[in-house]
């Protein structure tokens, strides 16, 4: 069955930076069905041919590669372009001409904010596009609560069955993320050492180095906790933790993850501050260059968002009750990355005793991005001429660009559409994970209220207030360094 | 209190290609006293100045180093030499009257074969240079059986108490070997997992490149499991498999030691061709060089000794019951080289089943020597745009000279040299050790007594019999490729 692809919000940065330069390059490896057409879908006076000849200009402006004459010659046959108001109910009659001219599955593609979505479903389900198996792919945030997010996936489900809906949390489409699966489920050395008796703590870091750059009035009404540690972190966090799944179906692995949602041990106005650190970065000098701070990014406003969070977890399971998870994700760090590290509880008794009396522990570090790859640190003898037990550790690596050959590993965004465009729905995120992340979510910015929220000023370039170390070193453990 | 080295086979090899070097090397890192003397022992009539420059001349043969004039200058002042023929005892006087001057320890290596151990010792006896804390120092072979060791260690053990007798095994010298210890006993991510519950099989390998080169006599009455199974291969199958031990003191390591090779089921009449595979190098083309047979190399005589042997061993302890041990060592093999294998079952089930009925192994490879260092194979998900959980495996590595910064890996014979000097016995084997191994070793030949024991031909070059693959590979496992 051919399909189309209809993008709401044709002229905008999602679209321009990620979906066509990712259509662009499902083109170049042939995986588009020969009708499937894109329809971009925006209130701009243009004709199909002006769309074109944009659409080309913006690939060679946010595509790394070059255009191929051959490759654009098919791809930009599928283009048009419908102008449309999504406000205007009646003006989906345009796009329902240009759709119904054949019988073909309708993907649509809200890159639009949020508060368009219940106006672009009314458009589609007063046109009678809503039906199965036309579906909608929705980008986060899908609200700034378990209200508000409600509020959100109740208008859409007015139009559309759960099963039409498909949120994207693009860190799903990550090759290393998808690997996880692989590295707990089909290693044994692994496998059995991945509870509480065996694994001491964990740490998931998603560090940028960038500031707010222009999304100024998003960013300051979100914060990062809502924007980064709701979606990405709460994802890796549940994938990490999750129970083996029955089989690898979407919704095996799903309710797996729901467990963990779960079973996040929600705050409280007592704990929430020795458990949560927020900061926000303020002016200075990062690699040479001045930063300006925060509040002069948004326009000298007051504002208490915060741009860094640490923040301490813990989840009420069996397996898990009493190891703390460390997620901290923040701007205006020394630097891009993301990275989970488990540390493994070392040997309770120590025959090295005489010189270590607390042995060094093993650590995973699963690198995320950049540099993609696994490491496993190691404790070594140092190898002295004399005999003695002296110890040390030793990094053993693996990586994907070193050490697996000519490997692609494939935009997250492609594999999203690519899945998307196909139906399956196993790296999408489910409406009750949204809900149960909000829920725990909600839990920090309740458990702050009446209370002094205001975050900590931290200088660009380091890793946010010093009041995150204390909360880790408090446990006796420290963030990872490199 | 100050020590004195004599050493027994001045001239003989072991002293020219290692004892010598070894001892020059340790000057260098200062770690012999100030007032130690090294006393050669020989039937030739040099006198210490001939003797001095004998040695220099062996060195500037045998070091891969130059000789530094300093260095040369200190230790050429420890050199003497005493004329003496082992065999007549009241020559022993001579060297009394060398070592009697002052009052030292006196430390006695013997670097000559075992049949003249008994007359060393009765001349030490005799001169009464047999007292606490005088000791010596021993190499393999101690005997050929149970019986001839129990002989050896008898006309020893009238002279030397246990305490005083040193046997060296130089596989116990190796940093690698060390590291065993560090590497089971500190490392919690891999401690739990040791035992049958998840370990599948573990492979051991000694392989050597060169044929029987200068050794014909010795080596056609030994033969390769005498000369290499008994001793290097058992030491590091029982450092491997051994529980943990109470503290690092030698005597504990040792008894642990001890309860695996108790523990090694012994061999019969029935199991015996299932379980070992012996062969004998033909003529053949290794690496483009015509190589002779090992019939050649003995001189055209008959002989059954075997040059290669793989054997399937059982250690029947609740914590290796069902494991199989392969252990494989033999000459005129594709490359010299020593590892271990550790292979793990994988997990029972297996969700990436639609694709792999059999998940790979999680596989850790020990490398003892050449390029030390410690792989572990993981398995990983292939990076692929589409999404589909084909799984492949990587390799996370460690290696010892690229990874631990300008590390040096002390020579086997200097680390052990420096411990008999220092009277630490943790690097030695004890009597006890010895005998097990024999009473292990004897059930091999003891069960092909009376039933053909011929050993298989086998090209230079090559695996050995393609019997050892069959005998591997009728348990499901084949032998580890690079």
């Amino acid at each position: 069955m051919t399909c189309d692809l209809v993008i709401f919000g044709a002229k905008g940065d999602l679209s321009c930076r990620k979906l066509l330069p990712s259509l662009y390059k499902l083109e170049e490896s042939n995986k588009l069905s020969k009708n499937m057409r894109i329809i971009g879908v925006g209130r701009a006076n243009w004709s199909t041919t002006e769309y074109i000849s944009i659409v080309q200009k913006s690939l060679k402006r946010f595509m790394k590669k070059k255009i191929e004459e051959d490759i654009w010659k098919i791809f930009s046959t599928r283009l048009n372009f419908c102008n449309l108001d999504v406000n205007e109910t009646d003006n989906f009659l345009k796009l329902k001409n240009i759709l119904c001219r054949r019988n073909s599955v309708i993907i649509n593609y809200f890159a639009m904010p949020p508060n368009t979505f219940s106006s672009i479903c009314k458009g589609l389900g007063k046109m009678n596009l809503n039906f199965e198996p036309n579906r909608i792919i929705i980008e986060k945030p899908l609200g700034l609560s378990l209200e508000t997010s409600k509020e959100i996936n109740n208008e859409i489900s007015k139009y559309f069955k759960e099963n039409q809906i498909f949120r994207i949390d693009h860190y799903l489409g990550k090759e290393t993320i998808l690997n996880l699966l692989a590295f707990r489920f089909a290693n044994s050395l692994f496998y059995y050492n991945w509870n509480n008796k065996f694994i001491d703590h964990m740490q998931i870091t998603i560090a940028e180095e960038i500031g707010i750059e222009d999304r100024k009035k998003y960013f300051n009404s979100t914060g990062q906790i809502r924007d980064m540690v709701q979606s990405h972190l709460l994802q890796i966090l549940s994938i990490i933790t999750m129970s083996k799944p029955i089989d690898l179906c979407s919704d095996n692995i799903q309710d797996e993850k729901i467990k963990i949602l779960k079973a996040l041990r929600p705050f409280n106005s007592v704990n929430i501050h020795k458990k949560v650190i927020l900061g926000q970065y303020s002016s200075g000098i990062m690699k040479g260059k001045k930063i300006s701070s925060y509040l002069k990014d948004i326009g000298d406003e007051p504002s208490n968002t915060e741009t860094f969070a640490s923040i301490k977890v813990n989840i009420d399971t069996k397996e898990w009750k009493g190891v703390p998870f460390y997620l901290r994700t923040g701007k205006r760090l020394p630097k891009k990355y993301s990275e989970i590290v488990i540390f493994f509880k070392p040997i309770p008794i120590n025959i090295f005793g005489n010189h270590y009396n607390n042995l060094y522990k093993n650590k995973i570090t699963i690198f995320l991005q950049p540099n993609e790859g696994i490491q496993i640190k190691i404790i070594n003898k140092i190898p002295e001429l004399e005999l003695k037990y002296n110890l040390t550790t030793a990094n053993l690596n693996f990586n994907y660009s070193k050490d697996f050959g000519k490997v692609i590993l494939f935009d997250a965004y492609e594999k999203l559409l690519l899945e998307g465009i196909k139906g399956n729905r196993s790296l999408f995120v489910r409406r009750d994970e949204v809900e149960l992340s909000w829920i725990w979510i909600d839990s920090i910015f309740n458990s702050f209220k009446g209370r002094k929220m205001s975050p900590i000023l931290y200088s660009p370039g380091t890793w946010g207030p010093e009041l995150s170390n204390s909360m880790i070193n408090y446990d006796g453990n420290k963030w990872n360094e490199f």
